[in-house]
Order: C-alpha cells, then structure tokens, then sequence
C-alpha cells in the first residue's frame, strides 16, 4: 500500500503549484472591495475538496461570507473528524513593506527555510495550512488510506472575527456532527521542535472615537484653550496601563486563571532564547507586565493593545490644526474564563467614564471570542502527538498561544468536542505582517503528518 | 477729490469677482502635488499689483516658491510702508467637511456676515486680507491719494514655515528697507469691536517617529511581550502634560514671560462670553492650563498640540496588528522671549530620553519662528488706531494674538522696523478649517481703512 512518503515525493511540484494558485487570489475579508475575490476563492475551495474526494461539496450561503462543506462518510460506526480551516486572509498594508507583491507567490530560501518558502499574504494563515488537509484527504482517498470518517468547514470570516460562521454552527449541529476537530492555524517552536497548542487567547476588539471642538481649528487661536482630541485620546490610553503595565480596568482580572508554580515551571522548559528573540524583532528590550516572562506575557496573560490610532493632519508636510475628532482600533486578548462580552462592556464603561467633560467618547465594539484550553490527556491530543513522534522523530511540545481562534471556545460549546490544534507554522513566518510566508518543508511535512493523526485517532477510539 | 467710500461703492463688484479668481487656485504649499498652482498664484499676484499701479513688479525667485515683490516710490523724502502678504493657503482637508468645492467660492449669508461672506480655502487667510491691499493701492494711485511710498512682498510659503522668505529678507534689506511693515493677517474681536494684534505667539513644530519591532507583528503571538509603538507614543505624548496641564519639558517655562495683575485685568477687559464660545464649539468645557483664563491660555501661554498622528492599521475593518512604527506631528505655540529653537531643542532632547529602552525615536524639526509685540505708543499702531475710528467709529482694542506670523520677528531683526498687524477677519471665519469664509463687509471695510493708515502714518512721521 503506498505511503504517504512515497506519495508527496510524486506529487510535491503540483501540491506546491496547486497552493500557488490559491495565494493569487486577494481574498481579504476585512475590505469590502476584495468582495468579489473572497467569493472567488470559496469556489477554488469548492472544486479542491472535490477534486479531493469529498463528496457533498457545497457553498453554504450566511448572513456574509459563505462556508465550505464537504465530507467523506465511509461507515457510521468509525469516528468523524471535522476539519475546520478559512479561506480569507488579513489585509496586505503596509503594501511597500513586501519585498514581492503580496498576491503573487514566489519561493524564497531563508535561513530557517533552507528548501524554500512561499512568500504570500495567507501562505501560513491560513490557506498553505488549510490546504495541507485538502491533500492529507487526497492521499487517503486515493490510496485507500482513509481510516475513518472526514467532514470539511472552511469558513471565510476568521480574519474579521467569524461572525457568519457562529451563525451557521448552531444551526447545522447534526451536519456538523464529530469526534474531534482538527485545526491547522497555529504554530510550532521550530521545524526540529514540534510542538502541539493547548491553550489559545480570547479576544475583545473595539474602536473608539473622540470628539473635541465640531470643526478643526486653528492651532494658534484654540490651542492650549480647547481639549484637542488627539492629545485626550493619547491620555486615555495611556491610562490604561499602569507603571507596572498592568490594565487598570477595573475588574479587568477578575477571572483571570493564575497558574500555579509548577505550571509556570513547565512552561519555562519550553526552549526559548530571550537575546535571539530580541535580534529578531531588532529591539533592544522586551516590554510588558511587571512579574512575567515573555513566553507568559504573550500566552497566559491578558494583553491591551492599540492596532491602530488616526487623527488630525497626516499628510506630507506640516498643518498647524487642531483635529476634531481622534480614532483608535484597539484589542484585547483574553485569558481562558475571562468572557469578551463582559471586558468589552467594562472596557466600554471605563473608557467612557475616563473621558474629560470637554470631549465626547463613543465605543463601538468590533467582534470578539472567548479564550480555550485543550487537555493533554484528551485522544486526540495524544493522537497528535504520536503522529508527530511517527514524522518528527521527537515527542511534540504541549504549548499555550498567545493568538485566539474565537471560534474554537463556541465549538466545544455547540458541538461537544474538544479541538486538536496542529500547526506547522513559524512565529517567524510572519503571518499579519509583510512578507508572509510558509516553508514549503512545513507545508510537505504537515501533509506528511496528517494522515498519521487520522489512523492514531480511529485506534484510539476503538 | 474721490473719497475711497465712494471708489467702493462704484467698484465692489469687480473687487469682488477679482478676489473669486484669485481663491480658484489651489495654492497649498505644503502638497507637493499644487506645485503649479502655486506657481500660477504667484503669476496672478504681479498682474494685480501692476494693474494697481505698482512699478518694478518682479517675481522674485528663491529656494523654494518666489515672492512676488512691487513698489510705488513717489519721493524718496516721504516714509515707506512695506506691505506683506502671502498668496499660499493651507491643505484643505478633511474635504468631506466642505458645504461646497474650497475652491469653489461661493457667497453665502451666515449670521454674522449678513451681507455674505466668500466661502473657499485662503478667503480671510491670506488671499482675501491680502487683496485688500492691493484694492487699496489701485484707489490711492487711480485717483492721486497715496500720500507715501508703498512696497508689497507677497510670499508663497508662509503655511509652511517661510523658509524662503527667512532666505530673502536678508539678501535684499536694501529693496525692502522701509519705516513701518504693514500686514493683514490676523483677525478682530468682532464687526462691531475691531481690535488690532499686539502681540504673536511663536512656533516650533516637529514631528516624531516611533520603531518598535523592525515588522508589523500579530498582536496575539506578540501582544504583551513587546512594546507597541504606538501605546509608547502614546503614553510619551501624555507625559508631556502635567494633570493641571502645564507641560513638563525641562526648561520650557524658563523665559516665559509672566504678566503682571494689572496687564491681565486689562485683557479681561476685552469683551468675551465663555457660553458663546462653548456653543460655537459645541463642547461641554473648555481645557487647558490651570490658572488661566481662555484667552489667556490661548494668547500670552505657551501650548503643546499633537496636530496629527497616525499608525497602525486605520482601513476598514479591523486587524490585529501591532505596528513597527507610529508617528505624530506636535506643535508647541510660544510666548516672547521663548527661542524656538531653543525649545525644539529642549523637546527633542526630552522626548528622546522618555523614550523607554524596547523602543527607537527620532525626532524631526519641520519649522518654527519667534514670537512677537508691538507697543502701542508705536506710531504705526497709533495711525491704525486713528483708522479704524475713522471707519468703525470706535477705538479698536489692543489684542495678544495665539496664532504665529513667525516672519515678523525677523522683520524687526534684519529690517529694523515694527509691524502693524491690522487684522480685518473673524475667529468665525474657520481658517485652516472646512468652509473657511470671509464677510463681503470685513473685505470692503479693510480696503476702506487702509488708505487711511497711511494718511495718518504719513502725517504723524512728519
């Protein structure tokens, strides 16, 4: 029977090139005028999965963007995984950063990429992954290798906070209906230390606007005189951290877990090298909440960022003008049993009570989603782990990420199943950033490791 | 012989389609992109003089956009007044905020301009104060009433710090030698209580660059863990306040210079209704610098402005980013005695050392000027004062003005002479705003007084 080894090897150059033609296509879901090529892309989906072998395959219409069904049911009484992926991808400004042009692909060798990566807004998050499911099934249609039951969701909202997909769930449970769910939308530590996610952040993300004066006006004969928005805004933020770094809204951290000692001690095994990480980012220093380290910063405890802030004159030269009105984009990653919807309404609460009488604030909540934790001593946490023990050669490392997949915490809760999150991704590959890109080593071998989870999994559910 | 009155009332229609031209062009300095235009009001600028009867009209070319100069000399034993205006009008944006194109102009009725006002970028700043005294000229040469000599220098880039002109003055002392400098572009009190600009506040503007990491990252795997340029700018602008809003750069406050009781109970005396200015505004409370009055805070008080910033992602939508760099444009209005120079570098060397460790800044001087008084025992300020009673009917009010004229310190610095700053627009008048206008009446009524500046300044220099 022919191995999956055997099976990459004759077909690298066209899973390579049929990943290429998915990266051409600019589904950016969070600006209206890509509309047309998100619709685009969820027929390429379409057509994959059937090419694939998945029968059932359809586009299944939502209040937004439609989802991506498919399934291969080859006996009732063998399990069913759910594989859920998205086809849409985040926006590719700032543009002049790229060095290739976001959405047409070129392979590139690195120094952590020796054989090449593909450089591509999405290569990594998420269509190179999602895509590593698409020909794992493939492999196990074609060569008889399917052990169990498979069902496919690509959504086309993650990015933009998976609104359709929250409303489709509901009310498509039995469809949907599974023993496990695999995920492939997070990272590894390094392509020689794998590494498994358990522990993922919530989200709460919002904007807000502030109003001084109703017109610009003129610097000279207003200012020092009127509050200008800009400088208030700048104030209010800053406010919402203390010397320590700590949120100062109150109730902020009352449900935040505090892991124990011997939590953290386990963490902190995990290998990490403070001065590489600094090279990387060329910083000087790591910035963050007093009595963390930087692997707990961004993974066991709750962050407040701003993702955006605009406002007055901001064109070239210089304009002596007080702005009107201020604007900032601003996210909050939560930690598991902190509820979005609460630090949402406290963020909105407290921002607004912070405001000088001399503005007027307006908080508009964008989206958000709770926060998850997988046990590792779950099957298909286990199943995992050994199919990467099968292609790795080592024991993955269990490990919390500091991202959020908001809808993960609403399957466990809609579908009763527990979520393995395989990624094969590098915090390098710079995903939301410029220059995207996914190792084609990392795409082969998760396509390589896939196949392994399936006929662990169906094992260890007899 | 004609009296200007009646010169008015048989040419103000001409004055006016004459001026509607003139503000056709879009003449913003600060946009590379009007380059020409600019070019083009320069052109406009010597017809008008030559039609005024101005001889040696030339288009005087420096390093940046020429200053178009012209002269009347009718006997070398007479005083001479340079007039100075600029013909280069602000950015319009934000545009959206227009009733109608800026520049477009229309003539519409407001409350305070009954008679209609010309609505269109550079209307009161400076095209339509400086016109006046063009208009002026053609009536004292049309009909034999210029009792002095008259030079006009008229800039191109007074709304981007005047480098040119900074460039010219010196070069040409000679040509521009004169007994008094004669300028509209300031404002007054109200229609009914014409005051006249004693005093202007300098300037020093910069702008700011904040690097955080060398790439924008996602703000789950790296939020928490690394400083966000754009919370560190943020909580850096705020530093720069103090919670009674005095501003905390070292040395800032050394040469300002404190007014006595007596100098500010005659300011209180100018008429002035805080409600009104709220509703004008429309905010609940004005802000700024305990101890103050508004209009102290805005005329004889040094000020801090962030008249711009941006960073991040600002586009539909929303992303979870945290940016590489963040930016901002800061403006700090200040009072005699304080050295622009001296306080941009008093601002670049504190910002930069509140810079935290994670993080890089620089810190970039656009421009800046000295502030500015004239004392009303001047004669010129005392033919202005005897003009006005001749048009108005009343005593103008001596008045500190917030905004900058940074030239005029240099005026005084290489040419020697003081400047009157009769200013014939109106707070209301919305200049570096949407819908800047200027009242049909205020322009008339500045061609109407001006003659007689020079009648009396002629008379009292004997």
């Amino acid at each position: 029977m022919e191995t999956i080894q055997s099976y990459i090897e004759k077909n690298k150059q066209r899973f390579i090139n049929e990943l290429v033609d998915l990266l051409k296509i600019p589904s950016i879901s969070a600006d209206p005028a890509y509309n047309q090529d998100v619709l685009n892309t969820a027929d390429a989906i379409k057509e994959s999965l059937e090419k694939a072998g998945c029968d059932k395959v359809e586009i299944c219409e939502t209040p937004g963007y439609p989802i991506v069904y498919g399934e291969k049911i080859i006996d009732p009484n063998l399990p069913t995984v759910l594989v859920y992926g998205h086809y849409d991808v985040q926006p590719a400004d700032p543009i002049e950063l790229w060095t290739s042009p976001p959405f047409e692909p070129v392979i590139k060798k690195t120094d952590i990429h020796p054989e090449g990566a593909i450089f591509a807004r999405g290569a990594c998050d998420d269509k190179g992954q999602m895509y590593m499911h698409v020909k794992a099934l493939e492999y196990m249609t074609q060569t008889g290798n399917l052990p169990c039951n498979v069902k496919f969701m690509i959504e086309g909202e993650e990015e933009v906070g998976s609104e359709s997909l929250a409303w489709f769930v509901p009310r498509n449970k039995e469809k949907l209906a599974n023993d496990v769910i695999l995920i492939s939308d997070t990272g590894m530590i390094a392509n020689d230390i794998p590494s498994i996610t358990t522990g993922l952040r919530g989200l709460s993300y919002v904007e807000v606007e502030v109003t001084g004066p109703n017109r610009d006006l003129h610097s000279g004969l207003y200012g020092g005189a009127v509050a200008n928005p800009i400088n208030v805004l700048n104030k209010m933020i800053a406010s919402l951290h203390d010397e320590n770094n700590h949120i100062t809204i109150p109730g902020f951290y009352d449900k935040v877990e505090e892991l124990s000692r011997e939590e953290r001690d386990e963490m902190a095994k995990a290998p990490f090298s403070l001065e590489a990480y600094k090279n990387a980012l060329d910083i000087d220093d790591v910035y963050g909440e007093a009595g963390y380290t930087t692997n707990e910063r961004n993974s066991i405890r709750p962050t407040l960022d701003v993702n955006g802030i605009w406002g007055g004159y901001i064109g070239e030269g210089a304009k002596t003008v007080i702005a009107s009105k201020a604007y900032a984009k601003i996210s909050m990653r939560l930690v598991p049993n902190q509820d979005w919807e609460e630090i949402t309404e406290l963020f909105k609460t407290h921002f607004e009570n912070i405001a000088p009488k001399s503005v007027k604030v307006k908080v508009t909540p964008h989206h958000g989603g709770q926060g998850y934790v997988t046990p590792i001593d779950n099957i298909g946490y286990q199943a995992a782990s050994k199919a990467y023990q099968e292609t790795f050669g080592v024991t993955p490392i269990p490990q919390r990420s500091g991202g959020s997949i908001p809808i993960v915490a609403l399957f466990e809760q809609e579908l009763k199943s527990k979520t393995i999150l395989m990624g094969f991704g590098l915090n390098s590959d710079a995903i939301h950033s410029p220059n995207e890109h996914f190792g084609v080593w990392n795409y082969l071998k998760g396509i390589e490791t896939i196949p392994y989870f399936y006929q662990y999994f169906t094992e260890l559910s007899k």
